[in-house]
């Protein structure tokens, strides 16, 4: 174990690092001080995420990269486009927000992902994997259209890379311009795993050696490097070495039109900022493919990347995790293990979640029936449709967010034919840290309109196993929703209320432990809701009772809208407002949006008060 | 012009045909008929169409290859997925259904599109592109599971093999299972034309004399042909002649880990047939590679295949179109040059709809902001997010029903940073013919809950003209909706109601008209609808008004529901059920639904009888 395990405790003196306003501070730099900035980078990195968590180890692997990126090209002028922004912490550091780097993922603070309201720096939200190369097309299109002279950069990891909307882009660049650098951050793994024949296509090694003995070449040639002298070593470059450095390695990007360079060793700053010269310099798209190293500079994360991908704070003030707890994913995780044992024609699918949604021991326990497709969620869902209609029992597992890209394949594929494939919905509800690009809010507006379909929404881990094992037998397609953390092990509680026909509040999977107490200080009645589509049938049955809904999830269009549409009586919808919610733990973001205890109990008070008044609504 | 050009005309006496009752049918007919037999599958497929009208151009092409799948496979034992099943017209007529053609895209008749619930031979729904090779490899997965034997053959065209789902799917065919065939279909264009560098990729002409020279030659050294020897006649036959006919032509998809066979000339059964048996006979997932003719047979539709690819009925007892109407969507398309005239900023974009959503006179006055990118909706609008970044105006224009495919482009990449892009929904509420697939009817449910979108659906061509204008306007999203059909050139109708108070009917779009007749002879009031998302301020202030919501979209989650939110008073929500709605006239299914004159006044007139009997909702 080297000293650089450490490295959240080392001296964190940052001199170079904390002198740097913009990227062009990191272009007056000396050459031989990157090195040392690179290190107080990493540095700094670890010395943040060990106490805010983030995705640590693709930011670590991307330093280089960042630095060159700033050594060579003119931001903001210049766009630069994340892909799956999580890489882009350095990026925040030397873009004016090192400062404020302890506010990472916090509520009020630096995001996770970068964010166009957040800096002139970041060019476009990057959240959900698959879209930079899409997005930087009409960053090109639109400069061609003006006739302006800045570059545009996409970096998209290989795991991204075979997502359907890269490819449709992929599809899309020669016709679309003439100048555009996408760079291909080659780590060879996805969060999970990296899947598929894109994947092998487009993923070539690293040989260090090959690209240091060009430059050592060029250099003997009398071509030493200057940043000032750019175009002249392109010039003198292509004619030397091009044969060699330029040779496309991976054939598939100059089918599709693209210029090839690469690979390059995607930790040498002088190599990195050569090749990104040369991609700007010539003529027509161009892919940079560079080879990285996930969670680099940060043995720990080198060593395990995947387990760094995305980790908590672990810094000593921080408070550990819930020992004896057991999370909603590692819960259904469980329950489908149990549910296997008994029923081979089971298959699991998840797009590059397979930890994340709780699935890593069903891949160990049942191998042949559990498929990670990348990140491919639409074609999750229509495999999905087929394994269906040839009689398996497809279990697809993705994260609430992420299934938006799934849902005509929800609606074409699986509910007009009416195949029994049951969709689990993980991180349904607000994430937390993630913000507003993770939280699963818009799920239940989206999916509550489709025929044929169940929703349950599951209180309590009992409630959760039952719920997959009905979806299990049941004839049709049903989705599950759950929320992050951790499940409640009780029974849900259900209240009578004070009064006979007391006000009653319908709380929608693990919100009742939100309404609770809040319905028992207000002698409320309170029940508990784990179907949204049927509606539990009582509630036709209610009258004219005043009625308060609840839940995880937009209050538009969701579970209290279903209510409100058969409901005439005095109603009050309570969920998440219908404006995008910001980053932040559960209890600020609920605080935020008047949905934490004390704001719960104001509104449910007003809204009484108004019933008592005569003025419902 | 040729005889064949009266082919509707001609005699349609088909005994072949006729004898036709199952595959097997077709199996056990001697090799000289097979040319008469598909000669008589045009003249019906033509006679039928021009009477029902529908995709005729499509299913012309594939005639022979229909027929050699039937030769080769045994189905519904093998499983056969149509991409975009308006190819399948003939596999219908010779699975059974070919007495019941004439309803064919008619109420209660034959299906446009494959569907399971239809035919034991339809193995999925076939309406939205880019699916089928997805699903074949859930068949096939569930078959490798069960240690099955069956054969499972995806046919898809070539536009459709550059859609994301269709590429994330051929990303997955390596590691999912050692048994699949894909027929690719090309005929070298898809709706609008064909777009991109995979779709150059993937594209080889046929060279019909190289199959036939290497034809001869097999025959020549004693492999003649016979359907009983087929694995011998595959080994024989990779031995002599493999080199060249299965020379990979178009080392993409060995690269992809697919065994490539062709080009094969798609009208030529005895070449389809040995290809088939030599994709069923080998090892390793295959791609079969075909070239028709768009239209085949059919001399008009070969000569103008885009225009004949969907069409109406064009048989002279059909009544022809309204002289002097305009579509909603070239209503559309010259708004949109109308404001392209004045804008420079304005890029529109379309997924190989460019006629179909009314934008072919845009293309050809604004080539240079014109963009269509191939069946990519996901592309479309990741794309338009970048251009709308960069300080353009981009109007996407897509088929409702299509773009489900982008609700998480539209949320992440445009809603998300609030970015100008305009959304037009064309085809929203019922298309008719066109079934399930296509209506555009779950829109509003799944996008009113976004942040920052408006939605605005217009009743009449003045109201188009206004909200696009004032959309390119807005500094966020927009998204603009309406049906297929007539756009009403005069203005909306609003009706103050007989008495003060009187029950109010709010009728979203065009469903106005649908509601002016009723409020009138009912004595309602009657508000003409434009914006679903802000809903109009007017509606907060009813107070216990009894009102009526009538939309062309789901009941469930839509306007309906926006009200009902917001209004404690009576309400009932008009809209279209919460189960698939069929094909068939907009007439036929408004009556089937309770949504035509008859069925909204009993509707109507029961709900206002309950308010008197106190008993309402």
């Amino acid at each position: 174990m080297s000293a650089s395990d450490n490295i959240a405790q080392a001296d964190l003196t940052t001199p170079l690092l904390d002198a740097i306003a913009t990227p062009a501070d990191v272009k007056a730099l000396p050459e031989e001080s990157l090195p040392q900035l690179a290190r107080e980078i990493r540095a700094r990195m670890v010395a943040v995420v060990s106490k805010t968590g983030g995705h640590l180890a693709p930011s670590l692997g991307v330093v280089e990269l960042t630095l060159a990126l700033c050594r060579v090209f003119d931001f903001p002028k210049d766009k630069l486009i994340w892909d799956v922004g999580h890489q882009a912490y350095a990026w925040k550091m030397l873009t004016g927000r090192n400062v404020r780097m302890e506010t990472l993922r916090r509520f009020g603070g630096v995001r996770g992902f970068p964010f166009p309201g957040e800096s002139p720096y970041d060019a476009a939200v990057g959240g959900h994997a698959g879209v930079a190369l899409a997005t930087a097309l009409g960053f090109a299109a639109a400069r061609d259209a003006r006739g302006g002279k800045e570059n545009v950069i996409a970096v998209v990891g290989d795991a991204s890379l075979t997502n359907g909307v890269s490819l449709e882009a992929l599809n899309a660049v020669r016709h679309t311009t003439d100048r555009l650098i996408l760079v291909v951050n080659d780590n060879g793994m996805s969060i999970s795993r990296n899947v598929g024949a894109f994947a092998r296509l487009f993923a070539r090694r690293l040989t260090g050696l090959r690209y240091n003995r060009i430059r050592a070449a060029a250099e003997a040639a009398g071509h030493r490097l200057r940043l000032n002298r750019l175009k002249a070593f392109y010039r003198g470059f292509k004619s030397i070495v091009k044969s060699v450095l330029l040779r496309n390695r991976s054939g598939i990007f100059e089918d599709l039109g693209l210029r090839y360079i690469g690979p390059i060793d995607g930790h040498d700053i002088p190599a990195l900022c050569d090749a990104l010269c040369a991609a700007a310099a010539g003529h027509g798209p161009v892919v940079l493919h560079i080879a990285t190293v996930k969670g680099k500079g940060y043995p720990p994360a080198e060593r395990n990347p995947s387990k760094w991908h995305g980790v908590g704070p672990w810094a000593a003030e921080t408070k550990p995790a819930v020992a004896g707890q057991t999370s909603w994913s590692d819960a259904f995780g469980a329950a489908l293990c149990a549910q296997a044992e008994r029923n081979p024609t089971i298959e699991a699918i998840t797009a590059a979640m397979r930890d994340g949604t709780g699935l890593t021991d069903f891949f160990r326990r049942f191998p042949a029936q559990a498929h990670d497709v990348g990140i491919c969620e639409e074609y999750a869902l229509a495999f999905a449709a087929g394994l269906a209609a040839a009689g398996r029992r497809p279990v697809v597992a993705l994260y609430s967010t992420f299934a938006q890209r799934a849902i005509d394949n929800l609606m074409h594929d699986v509910c007009l034919p009416n195949l029994p494939v049951v969709l689990c919905l993980d991180r349904a509800g607000v994430v937390g840290a993630d913000g507003p690009t993770h939280h699963g809010l818009y799920d239940l507006a989206m999916l509550r309109a489709l025929p044929n379909l169940e929703i349950r929404v599951s209180a309590t881990r009992t409630s959760l196993e039952t719920a997959l094992a009905e979806a299990l037998k049941h004839r049709g397609p049903t989705v599950l929703r759950y929320p992050r953390g951790y499940v409640p092990e009780g029974p849900a509680p259900r209240l009578e209320g004070a009064t006979p026909g007391a006000p009653m509040i319908l709380a929608l999977g693990h919100t009742v432990f939100w309404a609770e107490p809040i319905a028992k200080s207000l002698g409320l009645a309170l029940e508990p809701i784990e179907s949204v589509k049927p509606l539990p049938d009582f509630i036709r049955g209610l009258g004219a009772r005043p009625l308060i809904t609840l839940e995880d999830a937009a209050a538009s269009g969701g579970f209290g809208s279903a209510v409100a549409e058969i409901h005439r009586g005095p109603l009050l919808i309570l969920g998440w407002p219908d404006r995008f919610v910001p980053q932040g733990s559960e209890a600020e973001l609920r605080a935020a949006c008047g949905l934490d205890g004390a704001g719960l109990r104001m509104r449910i008070a007003a809204f009484l008060g108004g019933l008592h008044g005569g003025n419902h609504g």
